[in-house]
């Protein structure tokens, strides 16, 4: 076999570190026809970037973000794929994966066609969606097999919201066909009578103002659909990812089915561990730019989540990015003064993600880099079938990479973070560690922060099996009643 | 010491061991104008029964009775106030509380009106009513403070059964009704979903033989809906009770919501510590007797529930008499050879439950006689505000007594048991410990196994605030939510 | 109605409500030859008081004290058995057992020897005593036969302090010798090597103020000698109580291993649920008033052990009264300015112990008033062996009985309280609720606040079984040992 | 920068599939001076070994055994540094980590020269020595700075076992010692006098075959052990290893731990997910071959460890080697019919580690191939300080590999074991999964089951700092004691 290590190159990363999940190593990085072809030592190829003091990171993979994607409450948007995709690329991720919505009135294809076609043309990185389901009508569930087989990664359902809260029935017969293809289901929890509730004794109190969002969601809600869920996907056998998991209490149900064996896993976002509900009293109307659901809720919160991050019981750390403008287009659709249930949820985090969860996480000692790596990239590679060709530094991976300086010290300011909502949450918070070079396909896209690729160079992905990395064995549940009555292979009718 | 009492006292009890709750001494009882108005030595009266070698306990409360109802299926249960009240006095029962319940199609008041029509005339012991609650219409829920004071002593609502189902909305307007009257929500938790799911799989795969209501009712959907009602009862900061507790997990959640200070309460009844699964796998069609919801699982969760009934996390042991013939007036209303889910659910329980608590309880060192008591009595009229009318010795209390004999053994025949259900699951059980004497308001009801009380002599009580012994100081919502905001006298709006 | 039981009853307590652990009512209350011989109606007797408006309750018994007795680092405790037992009467507290302290040096029966002739003759109230082990040689465990026949109720073990440390090994042996004698074992559960761990750390630190007591002896140590004196109590199928616990996890400890059957209660004390590390930090050298072992800790733990004290996780009520003197008699007998570990451990509570109970407890809403009496007598009577001679309204029972006015308001003062410490850590607290009148065997000892008995009075008491109410089925080890290796009659040897 | 890729390499396995703890992926592996050059597409060298259809792993890393060693009860262990290296190579381990241990006539500096010598110029494979410290004394831990420089990778200490057993206060001076330096501290915890009190009560019985030994070792006393271990490693805030966990309540235990934050981790061996306690029970004297401590539980303890090991609350997987001849100079020592407690303790199991973790997890689904290499390699190669040279296959690391065909199947032999046992507790067990090829830094060790090597080409290792995945962020103790007593900056004294 001919050896065409050398000249066969066309770019080289030298002397940089190279980190993966379970460790990281000083290494040159060799790239050809975008694609990773080889690590090694004394590499050289057609160009050349130096890496010494910097992080050879594989590009993170957001896995949470609404992008061109009318909301619950039936606003756009801010972002398009292309904006959208400017703002992942320019805070280090170079996957991202939003949401084709089903409604009711739309069938599964039309869904598909219509984000098929605002994706279209527009993407500065690859990109995949998952599906949300607002229904499990007969001929929605007969789609799905034409859906995955077109690229869908997940489905995705909601217990709340009353455009596409589904019910258990619902739930458990699209659990099911998302096990027959091997695929995870998705669910945003939280119950939503609950919710109701306590909107209508805060109204009814006159406690109107944004603060007020953020106990009309208690943490209750969060906890009992958490319950319901998992226990629903025990039923069905079928695995399941918690997002945006924002209580101690929901991290804690989720590890105790992970350790006797459910196949569950969560993902909790940027917010839920830097922000609290007091951000939602901020002055005059500002709380409303935190207004999202669930809400942040408060230090000992924050703290489980960081250990739930640590330890693994959560697996995927998200930005649940929803571009939600500060302006009567955004927030107040509803008007300038509507009480808190009529301001729009949502806000944004694409190009802080990353950033955040390194300076908050690895340089303020909360995780490893290691655990990093997993967080922002791997595990949701992984979990969502695009691995190993995104999420990892593996051969034969695509070529996305990013260099990260852990040492240099930002601070965040909407107007770089390329998105189109007009303010972050986040807006100056002072961050260390930035990406300062991100490759997608081995083609340079951001450099120094600015953007260097074109719109629609991204590409549709098409993702393979979920690989459940601690695959607990539940045993079926059909064959289980079987067996717990004493059931050979002729059953009694 | 001459006694000089003789004359104050109707009938004096001589020589026996009275049992409470929190201890069993030596003592007569001297009874006055049906009521307990002396314990102490040396008693005499108008007329004497010697005790020595018995138990003296307060006659038996039964919570958890179907009596002249239909059926959640449309059946009539085959007794009625004067066959289901000869069954309980029989077996040392002297109070009763059966379900008035409520359609969709009639109001509160209609209901109670039928109910308290059935029930006039007929019984031979005292007896109150809770209130199944089909619905939480804004006219239900204004109907209730009247009911109450008619003598609804709790309202018990399901999350299961096409025809009284209620979803959590409901369930929360309910539950915040009773907190304000002081009562308790009762609640027969099972997940509807997880049980039309496997019913629709078990009768696909032809799986239709009685032993399927089993598999059909999983562990799971008991768990899940138990930890959905308590997190709704936290939210409402409402006292709850969740009825016939079967699995093991299920007795834990409450454990552990009552050891945070939730109030929250459980029953179990006979066939959850006596019988399994297996029992609905009894030769042709026998298995039908032991079809009831939840179903009877198995040896572990027996355990389990002792230990629990041991322990107090479960605080009132019952019957959940549901009295289905085994023909096609009960069982087989939908033909000898219904599928499972067409089979009548419900089985007889009413003079069983306090010979088969003491044997298998006492007897066997389960529990102790105190935990008896309790159990079988003291609780539940203290729960449901029946107390100290009626469950406990004390002065002033009804006469409502049972002499016990711990050592007679008996062996259980259906035609023994005064109901009309025409079998027992628990024919041929023996038993250790048995009512060889039982009076209600002093008045003799049963003597040796033959009722010699008449119809009609029994009366609607009138139920006062229930005592919720360990009465957890939750802080109600709403003042947290106003707290954790920091909100002071005049919450901005 | 004319009542005709008057010349029968030396005294008559009436119109008062009288409470039990499972409600009150009210009735009188007929005393006879020192006992209670008639509750009921319409009583009369030689002498009557007026009872109308407070309640009757059962006289407190106290179960933790040390009287007459050398601490563990040699000083004489301040109070005797007449100043004891005076302080006792006037907090309504009619029975007390303080320790018979065994030394290295000492026999058992010489000890008990000791500790009668320190008794005789001075006690106002019954009395008896725990025997405390500091070891488990062959002599000791060959006399404790003898030893519970002359009157002893439990034993007690330290898992610290010098003078009094047993390994587990010795532990081992004294639960396997009380169960045989079908009595509680007591621990005192702190880890020993970890209190000298950080108090080295400490001292070198130069941290030798009092409040540095509290870090010296860390929850850890308290819950880690929790688990494993509930882990050799579950080896030797022993009952145990654990004595004084101070900490959440404690508690918690004990709760999951009574869920899961083990024979384990637990008791807490006044100062751990009124008191924080905080007051070991008051002014001066004022913060020496509050050190004893295990240290008071924080509110979280105050909540949660009152808790515990509702929901039946722990059992009993004590004061751990060790009255040491604010002198160079008592907590400075090691000089003025002595560092942490050389100030004398202890504070008094004898009489405090049921005013502050009812006030903080049941005044407050914490506890019923049914919780009251079960934790300030009844549960201490039973599991000591001495009921129902004690500690229940029970006929026939000692008439030792307190009138307690619910409503009065006092304030606490050292010099009110009986004592001979001459400070009290509770000085100044208000309380509700009050004990107005006492009977010791149908005596009055205290009328008004003003001791009204005479030295001598008292009598030892001799206890019977040990009555474990919730007796959990624990299969013994060594059958259990066998049946897991399949053995049947005849072992293999 | 030359390239010198393609002609630089000694060696290139071509075509294999590359196994890492996160992903697999198809990859050539280029090897120069005997570390891992390169990994890419299409490389070549010098020599090239086809890996089609095969793995290729990092070679094992086995952190447990037992190598000429003197046991607890003083025999000579039947292996030396030849032999075992021997079985580990042939099983596919490329670096062992037996044990040097101090004893109490032996300082630290004479123990690890004393070991050094007995390894010296024998190992076929790389090694390192963990020390096992029998005391705390002064000079000992003086000694452990110098110890850790000269190679010692982590501490040891034993609960159990006259001639080693630490108490707690020793056990606190070790974890502090190892804390300081970065290291871990290593656990057997089981409680003595648990152990002391059963093995008294089975021998006065006369129960005193083999199989006795499994309840003389109850499973309590491990669960008590663990609990200890970690509140003191809590106290200290040390890093902690627990080794061989045997019971299901021992893995929750640690895992409730490090979901609090703990630095604890856990190890379990081939024996305790393979074998039974009816294993002890073979016929005749055979059970003697199955006696080990902690023994091997039962099914359900297997399947609690096999959970543990899929979900990361085990990290480690070992053999606990300790060869023990089953003849007079090994097993029965004291004589053939001994009774259990003088049976010589230990088995082999060097070489079937691999294949059993391999064909018992990843073939039976248990845990997935990535699980696999980080039990059997890279978590203990971290945690002890090998990494990166030791346990993945990373650029600049040793290269250690194993090429593993997934699909052969094997028959467990003794003979063919390697060591010098005798026997093989695993006799006849047939796996699927064998290591077909082992390289030791470049050089094949091992070719078809035919040791390659020659005695003393292994060298020992310098460990440098642990890394310690979740690293979880306990506060220090002693600033935390400051902080609750709200000190600053200058403590008052």
């Amino acid at each position: 076999m001919p050896d065409r290590t050398a000249s066969a190159h066309d770019l080289v990363i030298t002397g940089g570190r190279l980190a993966t999940p379970m460790g990281s190593f000083e290494a040159d990085l060799g790239i050809r026809d975008g694609r990773i072809a080889t690590i090694g030592e004394g590499l050289s190829g057609a160009e050349t970037i130096d890496a010494r003091g910097k992080l050879v990171l594989p590009g993170g993979v957001e896995a949470h973000c609404h992008i061109a994607q009318e909301s619950g409450m039936g606003i756009m948007q801010a972002d398009d794929y292309e904006s959208g995709s400017r703002a992942a690329a320019l805070g280090g991720t170079t996957t991202f994966v939003p949401f084709a919505a089903k409604t009711r009135e739309r069938t599964v294809a039309e869904s598909l066609d219509l984000y098929a076609a605002r994706a279209a043309g527009r993407s500065h990185i690859d990109y995949a969606n998952h599906l949300i389901l607002p229904d499990a009508e007969p001929e929605t569930i007969a789609a799905l097999p034409a859906a995955f087989a077109r690229g869908v990664t997940a489905l995705k359902v909601f217990t709340t919201y009353p455009k596409v809260k589904i019910d258990d029935a619902a739930f458990l017969a699209i659990l099911s066909a998302a096990r027959e293809a091997g695929r995870l289901t998705m669910v945003h929890a939280e119950n939503d009578a609950m919710i109701a509730w306590m909107t209508e004794r805060l109204m009814a109190a006159g406690l109107t103002a944004p603060k007020f969002h953020a106990p009309s969601h208690p943490a209750l809600a969060e906890e009992e659909a958490i319950f319901r869920a998992i226990s629903l996907a025990r039923l069905a056998d079928a695995p399941l990812l918690i997002v945006h998991v924002s209580t101690a209490r929901g991290a804690r149900l989720i590890a105790e089915a992970r350790a006797e064996g459910v196949k569950v896993w969560g993902e909790t976002c940027t917010q839920y561990v830097t922000l609290t509900h007091h951000d939602l009293d901020r002055p005059g109307r500002e709380g409303a730019k935190f207004v999202c659901s669930p809400p942040p809720r408060d230090a000992a919160a924050q703290a489980a989540l960081w250990q739930a991050l640590r330890m693994g019981t959560l697996s995927v750390f998200s930005s649940d990015h929803a571009p939600t403008r500060f302006d009567e287009t955004g927030k107040f659709f509803n008007g300038l003064d509507a009480p808190f249930p009529k301001i729009a949820n949502g806000l944004p985090g694409l190009a802080a993600r990353l950033p955040i969860l390194f300076s908050e996480g690895v340089v303020k000692g909360r995780i490893t880099l290691e655990r990093f790596v997993a967080l922002s990239a791997t595990n949701a590679a992984r979990l969502y079938g695009l691995a190993p060709q995104k999420g990892s530094l593996a051969i034969g991976a695509d070529a996305d990479i990013v260099l990260w300086d852990p040492q240099t010290t930002r601070t965040l300011r909407a107007e770089d973070l390329g998105d189109n909502t007009g303010y972050s949450p986040y807006e100056g918070m002072v961050v260390t560690g930035w990406p300062v070079l991100t490759l997608s396909r081995g083609e340079i896209i951001v450099r120094d922060g600015a953007l260097t690729a074109s719109a629609g160079r991204g590409r549709p992905l098409t993702p393979g099996t979920s690989i459940l990395d601690d695959q607990p064995g539940m045993i079926a549940v059909e064959r289980d009643a079987a067996q717990r009555l004493g059931l050979g292979g002729a059953p009694d009718r």
